[in-house]
């Protein structure tokens, strides 16, 4: 129940890159059951491929708590992290790592590989598929009007 | 012959890091033979667990082309990239890494684990062991330092 209530809130975050055109991903971080940071994905915006959600909302989590040891905090994220956020949510020691849809092509939570197992540095835990329909939905969505878009673009 | 060139300014890079008393490793990006973009690690610094000298760098270079993706583009680094500086690099489409010292702990380059074989969104090519001696020796250097100053703190 508490999952699904900050999912929602990294949804809201989604929907807000989805209005951007940006491709629909948004992450937030909770400490001590409040949310410290919120993000979206921002990579055409900030013309940074390092802009995803979930890097992005760790960097604000880090601000937020002048550490960047985010020790005991849990990131939502409406999908599975690629290998880049999953590389920082390791090198950031965060507790756990939520999230809502698989991601196919990038996913480095089990999809594509899965570099949470058995980490030498630091083991984080997983819990996965909250709202994953919805999250989901907003990504097949985005994809399918950008498809179309080229579609009305070429003919 | 030039890549030692341009792992020579990474390594100057590294000993910046070194003074501010940052785990010393820098790098450069490199397009059409020019040094585009220059960092060293920050994390304490900046209090953020993405400041990577690869990360940041691959940051500063996308802004100096304001292009997100860096085709053409080589990044030196003096150490092996990390999990989450692999994940960068495939995502800015960088077309080739060249290290310097290979990264035992954390190297996603083959040490700990390999990334960069067969990913299926972006191939990036890979060259290895550049003043491997040099960047080494100046981590060494640090580490040992940092224990000594430890031994004297609880002695």
């Amino acid at each position: 129940m508490q999952d699904e209530i900050f999912m929602r809130e990294a949804l809201d975050e989604a929907q807000i890159a989805y209005n951007l055109g940006e491709v629909p991903v948004g992450a937030v971080v909770v400490f001590q059951n409040q949310i410290i940071a919120r993000a979206h994905n921002q990579v055409e915006t900030l013309q940074d491929a390092t802009a995803h959600a979930e890097t992005l909302c760790l960097r604000l989590a880090a601000q937020s708590l002048a550490n960047w040891r985010l020790l005991g905090c849990t990131l939502y994220s409406t999908l599975e992290p690629c290998l880049m956020c999953a590389g920082s949510l390791i090198l950031s020691r965060v507790q756990t790592v939520v999230w809502g849809a698989p991601d196919p092509r990038h996913g480095a939570g089990g999809s594509l590989m899965n570099v949470f197992i058995n980490h030498p540095i630091h083991q984080v835990e997983v819990r996965q598929g909250i709202l994953r329909e919805q999250s989901a939905d907003l990504l097949k969505k985005f994809f399918q009007e950008r498809r179309k878009c080229k579609i009305s673009l070429t003919s």
